[in-house]
């Protein structure tokens, strides 16, 4: 049997891959290159998950990778209806990123809370004022995601003693469905965003929806921009319907230097960091490895990606009781 | 049995004291007046934290307030030898900064890790820029003070990963004694002093101390400010011993405009604001009415302050192994 034939779609080379040296031919392949080259390969590896190439080079019913796996939590970028309709199997880096979008989202909010950024701004202006600042604990967030992202997020603002509720597409357990979140928004001092971008998720944060938060309120987006109505978010901020926001990620990126977000009020804007800390490039690539291995092997893959729904479907929160 | 008088030490009058109206009398004093109100009181309220005027004020051998309590954690302010050496008892203000001042550190932990301070900055300049942050979980932390403020940031590091150890004055249980500190300081990425000010802990935050520490280590002070030596800090910053530092309190409150402080590179500046979250006065007024109607009652007071050692003696942290 001859070697299989990964794709991988970069823009730099992905670390940590030569432990697979001898037993797959590697190709990289830019943008341009990518719809000549699927109907060769065995597996595509997705590295440059910025890159929504996939989707237009991705050959209907001819030959294609069996596999396609994406260094990114959300496949958003990648899914079309061809490649969700085909036997390909998709997978994602689940694992990866949800302790550190966590620790951002947790640092976000202590921002907030704490105005770190007026304390940063009065020294700046050599100025000692001293201003009451917010008590987390006690306080209420609703988190919009219930997959690992979002779950690790809710672990970690429970541990502060904020009350947390967890909001999926379809109510279980512990886990609030999509119809419960107008009532929990009007309630919450915090909404925070980690939800996959689908069909039924784009666009879901407008005028209406910040209509409903408290004007104490804030607003974190951590999961994908086309989720927000980025004119909407910028519109009740300046109207102070909510107190503030943050968003990481956005319609267009990375965010063009005219974008009016720079600098509405209240809103802290971020380069797409949440979930990138040092090593995580490694890590991804560790993970890829050891996936390719069980891939080869014939075992089954983890974190295979529902197409249909766009996600990698989570089971049940274990140890709690059942909601419905 | 004539009312007692209580004297209040203010530059606001504290709310919340109208639940004793009737049965005490209230006499307000300021800096200037309370040298001449003191042998005439029963009990002292330093309402006004940031004075030393007591220091300065208390009547040696003569009549003198049998109680005096500061809406404050730390005694250092009004601690002086002739309060030390007389019956009067000192309590402090144990319970209500605990949990404010908690999230206030883990939000500048958080804002070094994940460079907020660099976001707020490029936000500023219209600039995206992508960079890597740092992983919270699984740093190690030291946390030096093991009272109950310490112990709470210690609770906290602890639920998001962080291996925490906690220095107190002598070692017991999970607590490690001063003797350990330089050992720890110079594996930890991060340096809390939470400790109360008193002869031993002046100035031990010094050039020789910053120098053990790890390059890219950061230390965070919301004690009191004299037990930072600030220049031995700038100057480390300057030269890149440490990475980073954050203050809350200085040698002198407020911190003048000139200071050199407020543009060390990589020092956050902040105005001794840690615990002072919305309603706190509310709840430091309604702690000194229950604590003055256990005084009425000659019940025992708790917070109960050792005035040889400078602060209020915490038990041993219950459910823990002996550690020597």
């Amino acid at each position: 049997m001859s070697e299989p034939t990964l794709l991988v779609l970069d823009a730099a080379p992905p670390p940590r891959l030569g432990r697979l040296t001898g037993r797959v031919r590697i190709r990289s392949v830019d943008e341009a290159g990518l719809a000549a080259e699927l109907p060769h390969a065995d597996a595509l590896l997705v590295w440059d998950f910025t890159s929504d190439a996939v989707r237009a080079a991705w050959p209907g019913d001819g030959p294609r990778p069996r596999w396609v796996h994406t260094a990114s939590a959300g496949v958003d970028r990648l899914l079309c209806p061809e490649l969700a309709g085909s036997d390909t199997v998709l997978t994602n880096a689940r694992g990866i990123f949800e302790q550190p979008i966590a620790e951002y989202v947790l640092g976000l909010v202590l921002a907030f809370a704490k105005d770190v950024p007026g304390t940063l701004e009065l020294q700046h202006r050599r100025r000692w004022h001293h201003r009451e600042s917010e008590q987390l604990a006690g306080t209420r967030a609703v988190v919009v995601g219930a997959g690992p992202i979002g779950r690790e997020i809710t672990r970690l603002l429970d541990a502060l003693g904020v009350q947390v509720a967890l909001v999926g597409r379809t109510a279980r357990r512990t886990i609030h469905g999509a119809d419960d979140l107008d009532r929990l928004a009007a309630l919450a001092d915090w909404v925070i965003c980690a939800a996959p971008l689908t069909e039924r998720t784009r666009g879901m944060f407008d005028a209406r929806f910040f209509g409903l938060m408290q004007p104490s309120a804030r607003f974190i987006n951590v999961g994908r921009g086309p989720m927000v109505v980025e004119d909407d978010l910028a519109d009740a901020l300046r109207r102070r319907w909510i107190a503030g926001a943050a968003l990481d990620v956005f319609q267009h990126e990375p965010l063009a230097a005219g974008s009016e977000l720079w600098d509405v009020p209240d809103l802290i804007v971020s380069p797409h960091m949440s979930g990138d800390t040092v090593g995580w490039r490694d890590r991804l690539g560790e993970q890829f490895v050891e996936m390719y291995e069980r891939w080869a092997a014939g075992e089954p893959l983890p974190n295979v990606v529902d197409k249909r729904r766009g996600y990698v479907p989570s089971p049940d929160v274990p140890g709690s009781p059942e909601r419905r």
